[in-house]
């Protein structure tokens, strides 16, 4: 195979009582990568639409992922990357892990696939690193694998794949303000209340638990985060309004997508989820705030060949 | 029904990744209590064989729960109970727990069950609240419910019943010094590091997750305590000692019980669960500590009439 196109889908990381080991897959919303055999080895950004994205390979999240994927799997051939970049920077759906996961996907396929998804996300964590100052795998591993995944252990990358209940549809809204990760983590403590730890593994581990019985009504109490959502809803213009406006129309669930400024609500069915959508935009109305409102079914594959 | 005999377990809480929501019901090791119906209405407190145990109704464990039971359901009856206390209090496997569950559980059904197993966790807190100081349901739960359980929240008393993989065998050794839960919680730190909650809510979910897939290796490399068994291991001998050896003899993990003393391990088989009990116990065999050492399946149902 001498060229690839793919789709690197958006995803929503934390799910309110994960911070930093859940996360799950977007459907509609992401990017498409175009990745072509070169005859000069290394990596090269080739064109870039959508957004603006640093051409140099030194600084682009997915050209810096696919250099430590050679590192570990060298090639005598080179690779061009030319992005469509769907998923503004910035907006906490996972646009880096898109790009490192994308990039060293289309790779693979095209080195004939040595590593399976789950390992490689070991390389695609380069490029998170860069686009973040801390590499996590939450957006990494549901954007690889698709559906719901758990980092038990970032520093191992022990990996695991959870169930989807079918019925689940992800409402999504991008308030256009940027929010750099780098920033949304130098607001949090070092130290936490032991005993909202405490309140947090008791609620992670019931939503687990209700991904394996499909227990809408368990998701929707263990969808809580009294960790990181009270310290960064401040980042994010009208978050308590817009939370309990989707929550009031019915969602399971809503927090902050990633480290924002997207928020992200989870409901029964494309119905709610729709309604859910319209209550949460009102806000962003009224102030004159630009904002993208997505409707999404659990993307249960993850990164696909176009 | 006039009189019930019962047989109510020991269990283990914490679980290393599960500190104050994660629990499991013990087989063999168990306390039996006589609770007949009186004329004269009340609680009191018969016989005690086994432990001394306070005969005062106002400061034992049994009759403090059966009250609370009591004012929500009066009844014009009352009720003696016989314990014979095989648990010993303060060896970290759930001994309040067993006399304040069992004792509900006893006059729910001499009063032709009104209340569910579940519904009666709320009125044996009353009995955990007099031993502890803070009132838990992490032992309660799996008692009553038998197997694993999981406490969402100890405030609204959300608790889930686990599945338990078929091959699981605990191993719990005591020795046999007293250590209070309300001193093993005073040693704790009112603030954790947030990336050790981190650690911690990612390993729980790993180990919900390999329950329901029955999936050992992760269960084992999610039976990980970084926030609270380092401060805890100070107050139990050889700790550190007698976790590797079980570790070292096939276990696929060990912690303390609960607030300890006693120690647990998790193994695949009965054949190794014996193993992992007799090198543990040598540790105490050279420094001459008296100890139990109880092998137990999981044990699914809880309490039982006899």
């Amino acid at each position: 195979m001498e060229e690839i196109k793919i789709f690197a889908p958006a995803s929503v990381a934390n799910v309110s009582c994960g911070f930093d080991v859940l996360g799950f897959c977007l459907d509609p919303v992401g990017d498409v990568m175009h990745v072509s055999k070169t005859k000069t080895p290394g990596v090269q950004i080739g064109t870039v639409t959508g957004q603006e994205l640093p051409k140099d390979p030194l600084k682009n999240v997915a050209s810096v992922a696919v250099s430590a994927f050679l590192e570990a799997h060298p090639s005598k051939e080179g690779f061009r990357i030319d992005i469509d970049k769907r998923i503004k920077p910035g907006s906490g759906i996972g646009s880096s892990a898109a790009s490192a996961a994308g990039a060293v996907f289309a790779v693979n396929e095209l080195l004939g696939a040595p590593y399976t998804r789950a390992e490689l996300v070991q390389f695609a964590m380069a490029g998170e690193a860069l686009a973040s100052g801390a590499a996590h795998a939450d957006n990494l591993a549901p954007v690889l694998l698709g559906g719901f995944t758990l980092v038990r252990c970032n520093a191992t990358l022990d990996i695991i794949k959870l169930p989807t209940p079918p019925d689940l549809v992800a409402t999504v809204i991008h308030p256009k303000i940027e929010l750099k990760t780098i920033h949304s983590r130098a607001i949090l403590k070092s130290d936490i209340p032991l005993q909202k730890g405490v309140a947090q593994w008791g609620n992670l581990g019931a939503f687990i638990s209700a991904l394996y019985t499909e227990n809408y009504e368990l998701l929707s109490r263990s969808m809580q985060d009294e960790v990181i959502e009270p310290l960064r809803a401040m980042l994010i213009p009208k978050f308590n309004e817009v939370k309990q406006a989707a929550l009031d129309s019915g969602a399971l669930g809503s927090g902050i997508s990633g480290s924002g400024p997207s928020i992200f609500a989870l409901s029964r069915g494309r119905e709610t989820a729709k309604k859910v959508g319209d209550a949460m935009k009102t806000f962003y109305d009224q102030i004159g705030l630009d904002y993208d409102v997505h409707l999404s079914p659990i993307n249960q594959q993850g990164i696909k060949i176009l």
